[in-house]
């Protein structure tokens, strides 16, 4: 597979459709998952009213689904969006954030899991062991430390059990889709753990991606060109505030050549 | 009309008197509108909650009324602010975010418009064109290309069916009031169109200026200052990050003698 | 009382050991909380999910409360929470965003108060002022001016009705517990009262070191890492934008050698 190519072409595609990327997302990260996602010249909207979801879902090239800040109202909104969005066969990205930190998101994970065609499942390496079933692999939302062997075979018996491709994000970041495909995305930077949000704009640039590619490609080209631009803000950031900044400059600067010279992807041996 | 003139006290009375600007606005640019108002001594207050809407609107000073992320409970709230704005005469401002997306936000915007005294609309081409019945103006909450002509021509229409003064931003900006005055703002830069909350801020902004003058100057010295201020940003920008960043510098430092000798404003003819 | 020691000791312990603090917080402020109290090392989770408050609650470390944009709904989230922690003995830290400003705030507050054990509250002059029954101390969110005699003998009259610790800020901030000890942190700068959020977060920062210390402690401590740092940042901005991106890095450089030196704590006279 060659992840360098297309991605010259999904970016173009991505600024010359303007895809309309519907946001279902958590309240923390939304104004960085808009900015990330215009930073690539897709359209994003963030809504969960109740009288126009079913008409949004079907009017937009993909869908994030991110149960960051769920409520009664939001849970019962996803699920009409998913339906919707399964019935016309629109893409759709689950981050299961804070999935293993209480029973409720656990069940309601497996519930979308169980109940809908989901095309990425992405989350950090806690939240995609307790998918697999992994007790006290969660903080709140953040990742306890796990082994990466661990993580990879639960992104295997996910990938395997719901037919889905899945992303695990820590130190190093694992991709596997249903086929059994895995890799390893090498670039990032751990200030990204560090920042709010940094995970669901990735979700949002994954989200872009997926209206020009399948899953396994737009889950990569999504990781080198969020984790490369974070390496290169880190090096020019004082902190943290400077770091969140020189991200979005980066994202919106993209330069493909250089995101291919720095990419590091490796196949992963199961 | 001097617009550069009155600007000077404008600022300086806003200054004084920290109006307080009742903000009932989407959960994406939240935080940026608060700053921006901040930024010009204003007093922001961001609530929907159900058992203050009534006090907290006979106490403010302005209303900055926008639909981007609505909900049936914050629809509910706004209703009732507006009844209780317009029984205590405080000036409003409304902005459409996302009309013509769906059924739902449309029928919405034309129900206020109907019901209520509004003092401003100020929108992007699209909503602006969406409003007027144009169908296939948006995609999301974005604009798709419209003729400018087309854009004026809505504008008028709206101005003179609900005597209401209506700002339709993109390329250009155009301010038209109940009267036939028009005018085009030809500030700007083309970083704001890619920056989250970059409308809704300029409503911040305008919602501010609702307190000193009426709605055609507030209109236009809300323009100069955000798109001047933008201009300078947009100079000393890397990306969008910094953009942002440097744009809610300049509107702190504004600068009432750079934004005159920058501010280009025309009489538009119709 | 030595400040300065325990500082060192805490911020390792809040590194070593990640406390989860839960933010029931407002929505304009939401992000910049998660990054203020991610810098520190801690974990932050913000939600106010019905089906999840109560085993979320008995899992944190702290509770931050903050009702800057209350709703029926959250409100009675807020309950649930405060009733859990007390029975599981966990801090909380009450921000009382805009009480006095309108009834239902006003009555919000002094419910909270009198059911439940508060350890710190933390507001603004006017908002001090106003839970300790004065009138007119409000504009929105925002403090009116007020005579600093008064703001101290509000804070001791609440701390001694409550058994609380309470902070008032403004251009001096106050320090008095239950105890009748009373402390002036006279670190800080102007800028803070023109940044949204400012306020909130120094709750998330003084949520995180009532983890580690006893409430004088915790708020003392908490005052000057986050105004010494604002000072440090003050230095670099170029207006309101490059303040908060600075005070983000500061924060998440923290160097407690820096704290020290510049940290100006005096024991205040009743």
């Amino acid at each position: 597979m060659n992840v360098e190519i297309s991605l010259e072409k999904d970016l173009s595609l991505i600024r010359k459709n303007k895809p309309l990327i519907l946001h279902l997302v958590n309240y923390v990260a939304m104004n960085d998952c808009a900015n990330v996602t215009l930073a690539l010249h897709a359209s994003p909207i963030m809504t969960s009213y109740e009288d126009e979801i079913k008409e949004i879902v079907s009017k937009s090239d993909s869908l994030y689904i991110n149960i960051g800040t769920p409520t009664r109202r939001i849970i019962d909104v996803i699920k009409q969006a998913c339906k919707v969005a399964n019935e016309n066969k629109k893409p759709i990205i689950l981050d299961p954030v804070g999935v293993g930190a209480t029973k409720a998101r656990t069940s309601f994970v497996h519930y979308l899991l169980k109940n809908y065609e989901i095309d990425v499942l992405k989350g950090n390496y806690g939240e995609i062991c307790s998918v697999a079933g992994l007790n006290n692999a969660m903080k709140g939302v953040d990742s306890l430390e796990i082994n990466e062997k661990i993580v990879l075979r639960s992104c295997k018996e996910i990938a395997r059990e719901y037919s889905i491709c899945v992303v695990a994000t820590g130190e190093k970041d694992f991709v596997v889709d249903k086929n059994e495909n895995a890799y390893v995305v090498l670039n990032g930077h751990e200030m990204l753990s560090m920042l709010t949000g940094s995970g669901c704009m990735l979700g949002s640039v994954i989200a872009c991606f997926l209206t020009t590619q399948k899953p396994l490609n737009a889950c990569l080209e999504g990781l080198v060109v969020f984790n490369v631009s974070a390496e290169i803000a880190a090096k020019h950031a004082n902190g943290l505030g400077s770091f969140k900044v020189r991200l979005l400059d980066e994202i919106s600067n993209v330069d493909t050549e250089q995101i291919k010279k720095l990419a590091r992807i490796k196949v992963c041996q199961f």
